[in-house]
């Protein structure tokens, strides 16, 4: 079976998820503009909108048209035309609200790095989802505002370690990143890079401009990652064209995890098609956590269990979180959520069912990955009681902490 | 379940694929001469004919005793003894007859660079199917021949060029091939060569010998590929012992494919086991579109649902074609055409009955890639009115545009 | 389903299997002393004990408190705590006993070039399981121990070459390993070094001392294997935190596969996540074989299916092997031999019930993967009568020939 079997719903470990309320590790904003067909077509996919293949015609447009039109109020599988029609008529605001408030999530991590100008703040997410948002700051955003501002070859170490902390320290922040995989990849000499190296590299930059691509910058980016003592997430595998996907095989960082074991937590995001390399990881360093977000709303729950499967092969329990990568649809916020409970509950109910796991084991799993991992690694408070007893009600208020 | 449940050809979607009449828009020639049990068995696999390990004791092996000998009146799992002696008593046209017909094949796009003395042509092949043949142009048979026929260093572009230009102006060509990855692997240098660089490197071949395996020389073939405007087929992944499996994979094409975006459509062929690669490329490039050929006949039925759902799970379904890849045996036709049309049917009608995707979505994506991806790809004509309507008859009286 | 469905043991492939007594061509010794929790755990893992993550928290410490725990007289699920205290309880020779005796195991073949001083020798072994014990030589322990001993850079080779020939000369030796794999991985110049080379190579590791992981001396090593003649065992794939994964796919060793054809057969131990890429070179390398071993028992039977599913997609059917490369925990032979039973017979049964594979067939399958290739391969006598007969008593007293 490649989605969970009719009925399933009714059964415990499915049970369980659907009253989670889910830990997104890492997401992004919504949209606030209205979107035209192009847009969101655009929206919709990694690619681009190509004439003549819409991206409604794939695992990802099939998914919304299954599992998102209900919440619009058409029926299952409705048609683009009517979907977008749909969606226009009830507005951004209130389709935001409904996607959100339906993924069930309770805490949101959100990278602010990439064209925030065009998205929701975390704020505002955490309202339309009531729940509560954390910020996920983006040391290549914030290397690139450094050399924006101007800085001299031989102050740029200082200006970006200094520019690094001001964010950090900003209230709710909880993780930095790095897009090193569209950078430069992983396939980098793992040593942390010398001054000199670093001025010669950051003279070179500011002279060319562009996007911060370097590989001594970018190898200094993750060591300046290291000393700021928060979990890092990394981008890994899957992604738009920018990818080299044979340089973001997570294991090419075998070297440099060794150099930086016993420091900061490290998050594998996303990994298709390198779940296993990434779970090999997880399972030898002890820093060392993955997730499958973005595969997730981009396989559906018709893939996602079979994706689960082969990240948790060898992967401790205590390793696995969940994240959405949802970025600018809150289409994407449900479906990360949806293909997350259903794929995890059927691997699971199916274990049990073969009493390969019990189901006390199932139910400790569900509740590890789906949100406790997160809060012990990022530190954050455990989630309100009514929350903790599994209530299916609509979530109390919306409210954020930041 | 690795195969398809009984019973499952009374189900809509298995019943539309079998009525189907497919594009095979990769494939080669039959061998013409009869075969003994010898020449049979190294046919039948990648690797070659082993003392004391029969190639029928393999998944394909398995295959054609399971699902070819009842096409020669034999009980299913038939021994090799016995399907051998029957295959030799009714005679290679008679074999390759019943073969190509039941394989339902309407178009076949028939590679004619290897080793052609051996095999039927397309005018042939098309036919024993009952269907319409086209051409596939290999790039290295026109290089090699245009160096066997002599040619000075410096003038090996042009004549090169010309003759390929001459290849693919042959009625019923409609795409060039290359095999790139049997040669030098994907991991060149992505840039167009200089003409100094090519009359370098072709002086040195001219004067070596031997097949051209040359990376100037390739990454020259591959842009003049770009250059006749024709869709471009490149061997991807699995293949005999020549292949550098890690050299193939087809995400090291990222480069090249960025800088020929916006001219020939790219179709990365076979990909196992870099399926999620081939797809995650047709997923962000425009260009770029796939199949899982040659293991969907040596896996068999038993996991072409599995592979197909790997290549799947992010691939528009404007992206996936279907191709046999058969060589020599005709057995690999109806195999081929079996497989896709099992896999493809168990994997589409679990996600209707799971209700991730509509009956008609999913009849939609099986019109596609069994045919109508191919057609529109290479601007073939539509399929006749009694093969659209899904007729089950023996298909009308065998004829070929070549 | 990613187990066997319940009920499955009455079906005949699963009958057969639960029947047969394996050949594990490539195991350990079990620690010999009583372990705390603390020794337990740390070899429960390929990572480390972690404060706070339980490597029973893991699919491996699930599998073990399922299918181990029984046999200590406890529940299935067992508590990690009821379980270690039973364990303590009932002695180490013990439950050595009831795992080693529980596997089911007709012959192992023993990697002792691992701290043996801590596990049991192959003999010990053999006893404890009622089976008969062949020893596998670690080629670099041979090495390391020629330079322990003092040996001048000009005399290195032949002092290895000496030193192995001696090993392997011994009673009971039936195959070399190496662990290339961990030292440089597979991405080496595949020809012969020369004399100088070696003598230059020797002369900086006998200086700078430490293991042996110069890329000309282990190059050196594996073709001293190839000279010795036996089967050559390669660790393939997932191990510690040692291995760089993305130097050890396995087809890095293609040329050097060209240039050995002919000579020693190639095992491919364990190979996750490469088991595709392993099955590919058994495909089309007469003298390649693989197995899963390892990875078995890290997944446990939920997975184990999966994964020989892959491995077995195109591997001809003379070409796979079983293995445990347990170490350390008797509870890793029961896993492997439970996981490799239950994962091969529920493959095989529904190919059988989906009829894309002949009982027969199946059985020889099963016959030839979980004893008869590696006794062909290695040159093991054939399985007493009873065992032929698929006898389910206890096995005869215990015996081993070494």
């Amino acid at each position: 079976m490649s989605g969970p079997p009719r009925g399933a719903e009714t059964r415990p470990v499915h049970e369980a998820l659907a009253a989670t309320r889910l830990v997104d590790h890492h997401c992004h904003g919504v949209v606030t503009d209205a979107l035209d067909r192009q847009g969101f077509e655009s929206l919709l996919t990694e690619g681009a909108a190509w004439p003549g293949i819409s991206p409604f015609d794939s695992p990802v447009g099939v998914a919304v048209r299954r599992h998102c039109a209900p919440l619009l109020d058409l029926p299952r599988h409705a048609s683009p035309e009517d979907y977008l029609a749909r969606r226009a008529e009830l507005g951004v605001r209130e389709v935001d609200r409904r996607f959100l408030t339906a993924a069930g999530t309770d805490v949101l991590c959100v990278d602010t790095g990439h064209l925030p100008e065009r998205l929701s703040t975390p704020a505002q997410l955490a309202e339309a989802a009531g729940g509560t948002a954390y910020e996920v700051v983006r040391l290549e955003s914030v290397a690139e505002a450094v050399a924006a501002r101007g800085v001299t070859a031989r102050s740029y170490a200082d200006g970006f370690r200094a520019a690094a902390l001001e964010a950090v320290g900003r209230t709710g922040v909880v993780a930095v990143k790095s897009v090193a995989a569209y950078r430069t990849g992983f396939d980098l000499d793992p040593a942390r890079p010398t001054e000199q190296e670093v001025t010669r590299a950051a003279g070179e930059w500011l002279a060319r401009g562009g996007r911060l691509a370097d590989p001594v910058l970018v190898r200094h980016l993750l060591w300046t990652a290291v000393d700021l003592g928060l979990p890092l997430q990394l981008h890994t595998g899957f992604g738009d064209s920018d990818i080299r996907m044979h340089r973001v095989d997570p294991t090419l960082l075998t070297d440099w995890l060794h150099l930086t074991a016993g420091t900061v937590p490290v998050l594998l995001l996303h990994c298709w098609p390198y779940q296993r390399q990434a779970a090999y990881l997880a399972a030898v360093f002890e820093q060392v956590y993955l997730d499958v977000g973005l595969t997730l709303h981009h396989v559906g729950p018709a893939r996602s269990r079979a994706i689960l499967a082969e990240a948790l092969e060898i992967t401790p329990f205590r390793k696995l979180l969940y994240s959405s990568d949802a970025y600018g649809l809150a289409e994407f916020h449900l479906l990360g959520a949806l293909s997350f409970r259903q794929g995890l509950g059927a691997l699971l109910q199916e274990r049990v069912d073969a009493d390969e796991l019990s189901l006390p084991d199932a139910l400790r799993v569900a509740a590890w990955t789906s949100g406790d991992n997160a809060r012990r690694l990022y530190g954050l408070p455990a989630p309100a009681p009514s929350h903790q007893a599994g209530a299916t009600e609509r979530p109390p208020s919306p409210e954020s902490m930041i």
